[in-house]
Parts: C-alpha cells; structure tokens; sequence
C-alpha cells in the first residue's frame, strides 16, 4: 500500500503531513459539512461526475457555499491523481465543511468552506465479492434527511461498530422492520427475478452505484421494484447484496446469523457483477 | 471581553495557538464525540457536577472511554479557570472525540480520546432575560438519541440558523406537533400554574439547567407535569420559557410571530429565573 503524499487544501495542493485544524472548525464541533468517497480503478476515477453532482446537491441541502464550481473540483480531483502518480485501485476522500470560525450554531459570517481530498490505496476485496458476507439489523435510529451525505456519522458508525463486533461486515438498517439501507451501502432483495431496495426518499443515500445497479438491472430486463422491503421478506428472499463506491456489489449470505436463499451468492447478484465489472471497465483484470 | 491563552489539551495545558487537529480526526469525519458547555459566574462553575456526569453518560451511551476520571477532569476543569485568572462569567466548552486514526466507521484501536475545553467570556443577557425572546417552531428531524450530548449537530444548527434568518432566538422542534425541545435549549409551557415540558426521553437532552427548573418548580410549589405539549396547547399558554446554560431561564414571548399569552414574560416565569439566580448564587449582581 502507498502513500501518496499531496494532499488538496482548498483549492490547492500541499504534503498531507502540513493539514492541521484549529480546535473551532465547524466539522469538529457540529459535523457541519458534507463529503464525498470516490472510487478509483487503475488510476482513474469511476462515476466521478456523478459524486461532484451529489456534493453539491449535498450542500445546497445544508446551505453550504462550495468554495468552487463543479468543473474546478473535478479538474482538481483529476490533477490530485496525477500529482500523487496514482495508478492503482483505491479512493479519494473529499470533505467540505462550514470552515473555522468561534462556535455559535448560527452560521458563521465572512468564513470561506473548509475543503481537503486525499488519495489512498484500495484494493477490490475480492474475498468479500465472491463469497458474499455477513450482516445484521439494527434499528435505524437517523435523522429524517440521509439524503444528505453529511458528516454527522454516529449512528452509522456505532451500527457498523456494533457489525464488526459479531463478526459481520455491515448493519442493515430497518424502521419498524422496513428495511431502509446499511450503514454505509445500499441494501437489495431479489425474489422471483425481481429486485426490491428502498425507495430513493429522503431516508436513504442516493447511492451513486445504487444508480448504476437500476441501469445495470433494466439492461438485464430484472425489473427493480423501489417499494422496500421488510425484515419478514428477508426469510423468503431467493439472494441479498449491497452497494457502494467501496464495497461494489457484494453479495450478503446471512442475516443474523440466518442463511439468506441457499446461503450462497444468487445468479442475478452475480450478474450485477459482471455488469458492475463491465461498466467500470475492470472486468479484464478481475481474479 | 476577554481571551484566555490557556486551553486543556488532553489532561495538559498548552497555549490555545498551538492545538490543532489533524484531517482525519474522528471528530472531524465522523462528528464520532461528546461534549458539554458549562456556565461560569464571576469566574467559579455552576453545576460543574451534573455537566461533568453527564459527560460520562454520553460518552458511554457512543461507547467512548475517556482518558480521566469524573474527579480528575473536575480538577482540570477547575485547574483551567485558575491558570486563566479567570473572574468573568463566562463558560468552558469541553470536547472529547475517539481521537485520530485513519478513516473507517469502524472504531480505532489503541487510540485514546482527543480532549479539549477552553473558557470563554459570557456575559447574561439581560436584555433576553428582561424582556424575552421571539422563536419559530420546525419539524424535528433528529435521530433518537437526543439525549447523547454529542457532536452530531447538523439538524440543530440548520434550526437555528433558521430562528436567525427569522429574527427569532431559537427554533422550538416538534414531531407529528408534539413539542420535544429546542435546538440548543429545552422549553416549557405553562397553563394555570403548572409547568408542562417533554418528558427527560432519549428523544431530548437531559438538561442540566432543566434538572433545576424541576426543583425550583417542586420548592414553588408549581406542578412540573412531564407529559409535554402541543403546537397547539401554546395557543392557550399562559407562559412559555426555554433553559439552558447559556441561556438560563428565559422568557419566550411569541411563537411563529403570535404572542404567547400576553405576551410579556409570564409571573411564574419571573419566579424561576428569581430562584436560578438564587441556586447560581448571582442574585446580587443581576441588573
């Protein structure tokens, strides 16, 4: 694993050993910001348009002025690669919160956005995407507007937390035993060839694969039904996954400990696999 | 006003300049910490105690474990008025985070907490306190662990920003209509001489300010009744007030531009804010 040493800072480049904060900076005492995680395959971005398009929807929810246009932040995001020599798979983590300023919930007046992307290593988990993993419930204890892509993160970290702890890579999230997603990916369901997910409401995250996998599923005539699911459809569900920018599709083979179908990886996941692989040109060097 | 250069870093001293964070702090990514804002008159804590074991109580609820003591960080807390010289009424604020670590939800191991809190000059507002201060109401879209005192302060600052942009003090949340607090206060209503407020749930912060309002109330006599109230119970209010440690116990004379009884600060209202001045010991010194 690399380190790739440049580091963006507001709209400019630095070593990353050079970014620090003041103790008053709107992210650390509110999570009074929003981020982005997108995901690199040898060297470059995929679904990189679609990210900068929901970073802006994410701050105009939260009246945040981006300190730049969408063109700027992209060619910005382009130039890290290039400047950190990046050719490999990984991700890039872009954050932008309301800037440093004397803590008052109010906004701060006169403060430009605080704005940082930095570039690392990540590797396919391809022991995850083949053999499928495991999850739990939890009550899904959110705000009404996971929409946004915000950095106010305790509720999904402790239900992650909570995943690894038995042994298990995601939480799923339910209110009143309506399944809404995981805590850091989207949540599916396929019964008789059709796949069910949550509607795109304001209680789940647009997920910017989640798009791609409604493509992927209307070029295979799978017919994505956006009605939900609930905890009881899951014992009879034939296959499960997940999606998102890290994770791909993966295939989840239990649920609280119960196999989901055969406790196997479903033909139509797999498909959506293939599919995923094809659309961000990987499939050539997939183990 | 006053700036005071010392500030608690860890369980040290330093020089306010030179604590900074670096960009991937728990806090800052994740807003994966607790904090408390504590009042100070003419330089000593008031309920320095109930703020310092509420600050367990959050940290356990998010599973953080805190570098010190109850007994050591109030010797710290006290330790940092003293290297301040400081004899103002003001407040400390005081942060902890799960510290800093690469970013995953997941939590860090063999990292201790980031801690820090530095003092700040506050003088009461008598202008609020004499005369009363306008609010709007806003649905309340928060999670449903309001009583975790933590940094997920998204929804509070969009709120208040709100009562801002609206010539308002603060924004009264409510779900379905149901009053549960407000966005960095807890409120109360008040009809033929008895107290109304959300009950102490997970859905409100257990206010330390609150805690007292119960007891004034209990040693006035006046029935202090946790079953909460309505929007539209506030038409037919007599009195209306909000607490918090900044704000103490103050008035609210109308609601969404419509007065609240009268529409002057209330008697029983004036009664409370005569007994926190007693309990905080600054009665003689109110204008």
């Amino acid at each position: 694993m690399s380190v790739y040493p440049i580091i963006l800072s507001q709209t400019k480049f630095t070593h990353r050993d050079k970014l620090r904060y003041p103790f008053e900076e709107r992210g650390l005492q509110f999570g009074d910001g929003v981020y982005e995680v997108i995901r690199i395959y040898k060297g470059s971005y995929y679904l990189l348009h679609e990210h900068v398009n929901r970073l802006f929807r994410s701050a105009e929810a939260i009246k945040l002025v981006l300190p730049f246009s969408k063109e700027e932040i992209t060619n910005l995001l382009l130039d890290l690669l290039q400047r950190n020599d990046m050719t490999a798979d990984g991700k890039v983590y872009l954050q932008s919160t309301r800037g440093s300023a004397p803590r008052e919930h109010t906004f701060p007046e006169d403060v430009e956005a605080n704005v940082y992307a930095y570039v690392q290593d990540l590797p396919r988990n391809h022991k995850n995407l083949e053999n499928g993993v495991n999850v739990i419930t939890r009550h899904d204890s959110r705000w009404d507007y996971c929409y946004i892509k915000s950095l106010n993160l305790l509720p999904n970290v402790l239900a992650k937390q909570e995943a690894k702890e038995n042994g298990c890579f995601e939480a799923i999230f339910h209110k009143d035993g309506l399944v809404t997603e995981c805590s850091s990916s989207n949540a599916y369901l396929v019964k008789d060839g059709k796949i069910y997910t949550h509607p795109a409401s304001s209680s789940i995250l647009h997920g910017c694969v989640r798009m791609r996998v409604e493509q992927f599923a209307s070029d295979l005539s799978l017919p994505f039904i956006e009605n939900g699911f609930s905890l009881d459809d899951i014992k009879d569900a034939d296959e499960m996954f997940l999606s998102s920018s890290t994770a791909e599709v993966t295939p989840i083979v239990s649920v609280d400990g119960a196999k989901v179908g055969n406790g196997t990886p479903g033909k139509h996941t797999r498909k959506l696999q293939e599919a995923y692989e094809k659309d961000a040109n990987i499939i050539k060097h997939t183990v």
